[in-house]
């Protein structure tokens, strides 16, 4: 087995920082109460509560009562897109995101439209980019929503939310973006964006999983998706994660404090990568060249498939995606290549490095090292089978 | 200030139990890998949340693939509720369910109400149960689900589950209980209890707050809630919330392992709290007297408010709820006490004593010194200020 692990799959999730994990301790065994008892212990964790409520709104450029405590990106993304339908539909039945989105607003979508909501699904460009013409052409009279997200999460590719949301607001319509990969990695800010509504998951940025937010701007009253005890004013019940809650507005933060240095750091590692990788023959950089991810280089590998490598490059203690993390077990051809035009074979043949500031040049390095040799392996491999047959 | 908290609310939320909290440390820095990605990290973490699904399925009486991980209790629940009405609603569209629920049922059926299915709020007697004949009666050839709780979590009342379930089983309508009161603190096990659905909740017997359950049996094909990347094979998307599920295992194995003596130590102190409290003027026990948690003993004081006896206790250093934690913040009388029958002014006098292992004898009879005094305090200036009206 090989002596060290490289982890490359930050987009994936990441580990909890150790400033997270130390705001989060306390919550666990001693302040332990319940934020909706109204005394002893119960007043220490809604202090605790409102308190990263505050931080994050800070952070992110919103009102504290804009921001709404979820168990994760994905219900933050389900909530925004049912919600917005329930609410609005007696306006209109119209949705419009892109052929790009996460599963977790693709999933709501396709549900939507089996109850009677009619999706558009915006095409792409080679990089991922939306046009925003075509979401002009695309918004209707009836038209109550537009998912967009901010960072696409295979290939990398940011989005140009502000020229987009523009659009949405001169017809009146509520934009979301599933801002996901971006939050804590590139500077977000919901009233420079122009979005209504946001979604954030804290195990992408260093906070823990099971716990993210949905921002939502003051006046859009969105129902809930989850109800009971009427936890989150209403809007979200269930008892909070304090212990999650806490360690997410640490962890962002901590990731807000020191933006502008990790970005520098991630972004020349990624370029290193991206310089090391495509002396490889055959290889293809995916996403936007230039308006991506500090964090992201994604590639496809013609004439190979994506198992083998991650598989091999594995064995050399290097942790990598086919695509996102929460497809990666599919096998199927990536959706959102093959929405930038690639054909089957070639979206089939993805793969993912999402690198952090934690990582060090020496760690790229041995990854581009490896990869070349692993492809050269399965390369020789192939055609000796193709050989023989 | 007192030198001292005693925490009696142990039915709002408990605190980490020292070994769920060991358990999950690992997940947080160091086995922090996605179960979604298929190498590295991600391996050891899909390994965890498969060994905390063998472990809860095991002492609830369920199959490995029966046990679905969610946020808590409250998305369990409303996930059993809503699921079942989209999966049914060609073959009707009547719910049967109790008037002393859990908001977090409660509130679904409302919302489902206003979407066109009929509900049954099932009276219960003045001890919170709900008669078998009254179920049977209430079933129609259009009913689809029936939900009842198995403990009450304002009074403490035990139901008849089994007796109920197969109600339900021999007209083949679906039955969900939300057990969260009840798992970890008296034996629970699905295949004796009969049902189809149940829900449970990690931070009501030690484990982490954001975590819970839902209990399908095998068979029933419950569309998700929250849908995108298909993890708990497709039916609740969203990246695992690994720490959090090791934690909810380890502390559901805590707790079946020294269930028999927590359950005899507990009981003992609640009926010593209770034999302490009656000997006040005017205090009167609700729920019943026999089928009860052995954690809970709750309280109706005629003639006083909850609110202000809360108030006094908590400075006298003793955490305790009017109600239910979830409602504690409202002021409404106790819907769960209406339907018992008490009068509104009764209902909103209730005071509930949730204790565990934890507490002592000493606190018991603290609390019930602290009571007396709290309770002559608020009756003399009642007195003095209705006397000088």
């Amino acid at each position: 087995m090989h002596r060290k692990t490289i982890y490359a799959d930050y987009a994936a999730t990441t580990p909890v920082s150790e400033e997270a994990f130390s705001a989060m301790l306390p919550y666990f065994l001693q302040s332990f109460g319940n934020p909706s008892a109204i005394y002893c212990y119960g007043l220490e964790a809604k202090q605790a509560v409102e308190e990263a409520r505050r931080t994050i709104a800070g952070i992110i450029g919103a009102r504290v009562n804009e921001v709404f405590f979820t168990s994760g990106g994905t219900e933050a993304d389900n909530w925004a897109l049912y919600a917005t339908a329930e609410a609005r539909k007696s306006r209109g039945r119209h949705i419009i995101t892109t052929s790009i989105e996460h599963s977790a607003v693709y999933y709501p979508a396709q549900k939507l439209e089996k109850q009677g909501f009619e999706v558009t699904y915006l095409p792409v460009d080679k990089y991922g980019l939306v046009d925003p013409e075509e979401l002009e052409r695309a918004i209707r009279e009836d038209t109550i929503l537009v998912s967009i997200m901010m960072a696409n999460n295979e290939i990398g590719t940011i989005l140009n939310i502000e020229g987009l949301s523009g659009r949405a607001k001169a017809h009146k319509v509520l934009f979301h973006t599933d801002a996901v990969q971006a939050v804590g990695h590139i500077p977000v800010n919901v009233s420079e964006l122009g979005v209504d509504m946001l979604s954030l998951s804290a195990h992408k940025f260093g906070g823990p999983k099971g716990v993210g937010a949905l921002y939502i701007k003051v006046g859009n009253i969105l129902p809930p998706l989850i109800s009971g005890g009427g936890q989150e004013k209403g809007r979200r019940s269930g008892t909070s994660n304090v212990p999650g809650i806490v360690g997410m507005a640490a962890a962002l933060r901590e990731a807000a404090d020191k933006m502008e240095q990790n970005m520098k750091k991630t972004a020349a590692l990624r370029d290193r990568l991206i310089e090391g990788v495509l002396k490889i023959p055959y290889a293809r950089l995916t996403g936007d060249p230039v308006n991506r991810l500090p964090g992201i280089a994604s590639f496809v590998f013609e004439g190979l498939e994506s198992m083998p490598i991650v598989s091999s490059l594995n064995e050399e203690g290097i942790c990598v995606s086919s695509g996102s993390a929460c497809s990666a077990g599919s096998g199927e051809p990536s959706r959102v290549l093959k929405a930038a035009g690639y054909p089957d074979e070639l979206a089939g043949a993805s793969l993912r490095f999402s690198l952090s500031e934690r990582n060090t040049q020496e760690e790229v390095d041995y990854i581009v090292e490896k990869l070349h040799t692993v492809l050269e392996t399965l390369r020789s491999k192939k055609n000796a089978s193709m050989g023989a047959v």
